[in-house]
């Protein structure tokens, strides 16, 4: 990867509408909340004839549905009274026991007293940077992020400082020296933001080596970290790594998702913190929508409880494997020199960085014409970084679609290639806004 | 009632945890994050033996529940591969369509378009202050109002600026001076929230005359109006009024909700805005929560496509009206002199004043072992006001159990009206934190 840890701020773009009578009347915060014109794109890349690389939806065909159908009509059954009623904001004291169970598989060992439940782990992150964030606090990312934690983060106006990340994980040292020269500046950091397992954008793993030594310097440093593990349990090789919870329970909140393991359309996640942080996102979680799906949480909880959940991530481990293993061999055979990727344990994304010269942002538009859709790695960074980085999925489409589609993308890249070789470079898009698709999009 | 339009603002309660190591890390608008300590005794006031009339849980016993359950099993069997999926952060067009069907029955003509699905219509309320609110902004209330909606606002650190009510909903008069006071003293102000029918807690409905006088007078001071309506439809006698938004789509950002008219177990709410500003709340709820459930969309949506609504919310109303009777005749019977109430036509609750010299919050634990409970006027007010206010529902327990909860607070009633008598005055309980149940409380 070319990750440069230099710090800059999101830019917002021009507000786009251009009779809009309230647009004197917004805060700051939504002065940034504007859609990227790549969005149309990406509209178009989910027409059948394209093969798309960009999203990061799940393939919930896999799922049993029969099952879920016999469970969810149970809910209502048995437990309707219960389930059709609000909840606590804190959500369902059942699901949060079940959800500890979920979370000892990485190590960690937690009371479902510090369990908050939330909608998608999206709303934790929301509800954390909420709690945390005052205009201009600097939170530390991955270089580069995920792209929603970004928008986030900019939304409550927080100063993002990406650290450098290698095929390791996020450089420990590169942590350490930002923290001196922020605390030397009298900044204040507030969080340390990281996906330690099958990163996305990057698809790297953080090493256990390096797991210690940014546990160390965070408490060194009287720093937070929120650890946002989506993928953890989606493992296609290797062996798993201990959650960086599981070794620092009071210097951690920890983020976790039924979306990959179950399904996004439940909206399920959670936030494991600390007593005393995890009583204020609960009051936070309240005055932001009162109080989850309870049906949904009891749901989630009977399939739990009644369907063999660990072989069904088995299964779907398995069916992720062989995408990935095609992403990998196409990439391999394919690619035109120059072109390096990362090799994923696990998770659903691979990073590629073009050869020099090339913008991938810009190239966009010509692979979309080739039937083929990626998401330029610019989106994953709070500065105009990433533009010789993509972001491919392989969860979504199969294993012959992906073939398929790195083909149509090579050829795009030999295009390109030759023309940066008659002109010297090809051209810039210009950045701003959100940069990858809409979550509906595959 | 007894309505003061002095304007003052939340003040952050203390801390509560004395050895919170991350109590110097949080952002300003955490600081009025504070649970209350009357919370404590609604916890109490669950038991069986006691009457709650404290909170505002829909009777969803009286829902279909086959009907339910056939509806849930269907959308996994027929539609589960995008039920199951991840969604657009706007909603799902279908449930949009209907949502403006829903509407037309108020006087709305909406474009699917221009509406977006919420969790709950709470965090629509969440995401227009998001948009809106910078800290130090004014937004404009009804005095009293709904106590989460005070909650978010002072989460984003707004001056709320309680606006007089009486019987015929908020005083047009006294809106126009604070507008011109607050206009003449440079201060900005980004809405007026209303809750025109029913409203929570006071149970009045603004009148059709008042309606077209908030309009104007917002109109001429370009003021948008934050129109929050869950209990519309819930009308148990006299004429349906026309939405403000029916007659001012370009000022009013209508709030909807099918927790009411349906269930809250769902979390199915909705926003109708401007396009310009529809557009900025869907970028606000995709950095929210990413996407909503999918599922429980398609739930409603097939819910309202397949099961005869309106005759449900009819026999909605037949079942609450009973219960409003029921509550309306015992404080006719029991009350001792001196205690007035509003007689609200629809909705869920009575707002009860009580004769002077009487606090409503102090009162709470003498008539919480009296077996009855309730929610102090106190809870509903920015400022301090509300002291001799109670909030009195009807929603959730049977009509016998209303009988006898008002019973139990004529008795406590009595014997705090003869202490006031012999000692000149009740003591006074202190104010802060969120005097009302959490949601899942009856």
């Amino acid at each position: 990867m070319s990750i440069d840890p230099r710090e800059t701020h999101r830019q917002p773009a021009s507000q786009g509408s251009r009779i809009d009578p309230y647009v004197g009347s917004y805060a700051a915060r939504a002065q940034g909340m504007v859609a990227s014109e790549v969005r149309a794109l990406f509209a178009v890349a989910s027409r059948p004839e394209v093969v798309s690389l960009a999203g990061g939806m799940p393939n919930v065909s896999a799922l049993p549905l029969e099952d879920i159908g016999q469970i969810v009509q149970d809910v209502v059954a048995q437990q309707g009274a219960t389930a059709l009623q609000y909840g606590s904001a804190q959500g369902d004291p059942g699901l949060r026991e079940q959800i500890c169970e979920v979370m000892s598989l990485e190590g960690i060992d937690a009371s479902a007293d510090d369990v908050i439940v939330t909608v998608g782990s999206q709303q934790a992150l929301d509800l954390v940077t909420r709690v945390f964030v005052d205009p201009g606090d600097v939170v530390l990312c991955e270089a580069p992020t995920y792209v929603t934690a970004i928008n986030t983060f900019a939304a409550f106006q927080a100063d993002i400082v990406h650290v450098a990340m290698d095929e390791h994980g996020v450089v420990p040292e590169a942590l350490d020296e930002h923290l001196t020269r922020l605390a030397a500046a009298g900044r204040k950091v507030k969080f340390f933001y990281t996906i330690p397992n099958f990163q996305n954008p990057a698809g790297v793993t953080l090493t256990a080596e390096r797991r210690r030594r940014v546990l160390e310097i965070c408490r060194s440093h009287g720093l937070l970290v929120l650890e946002d593990n989506p993928y953890g349990l989606l493992r296609y090789e290797g062996e798993a790594c201990r959650a960086l919870r599981a070794d620092a329970p009071d210097n951690v909140i920890y983020l976790g998702s039924f979306s990959k393991t179950l399904s996004p359309g439940f909206r399920i996640g959670w936030a494991l913190a600390p007593a005393a942080v995890r009583a204020k996102l609960v009051l936070a979680a309240e005055s932001a929508m009162l109080s989850h799906s309870t049906f949904n949480q009891m749901v989630v909880g009977r399939y739990l409880s009644t369907h063999p959940w660990r072989e069904q991530i088995k299964d779907f481990n398995e069916m992720y494997r062989e995408r990935r293993d095609a992403m990998l061999g196409a990439l391999e055979a394919l690619m035109p020199a120059g072109t390096t990727w990362t090799r994923p344990q696990g998770g659903f994304f691979v990073w590629v960085t073009l050869p020099e010269g090339l913008d991938a942002k810009a190239m966009l538009p010509r692979a979309v014409s080739e039937r083929v859709a990626y998401v330029p790695g610019t989106g994953f960074y709070a500065s105009d970084e990433g533009r010789r980085n993509m972001r491919l999925s392989f969860c979504y489409p199969t294993p012959d679609q992906i073939r398929e589609g790195v083909r149509r993308l090579a050829g795009v890249l030999k295009s390109e290639t030759a023309l940066r070789d008659t002109f010297g470079t090809t051209s810039t898009a210009p950045s701003g806004g959100n940069d990858t698709p809409s979550p509906d999009l595959p």
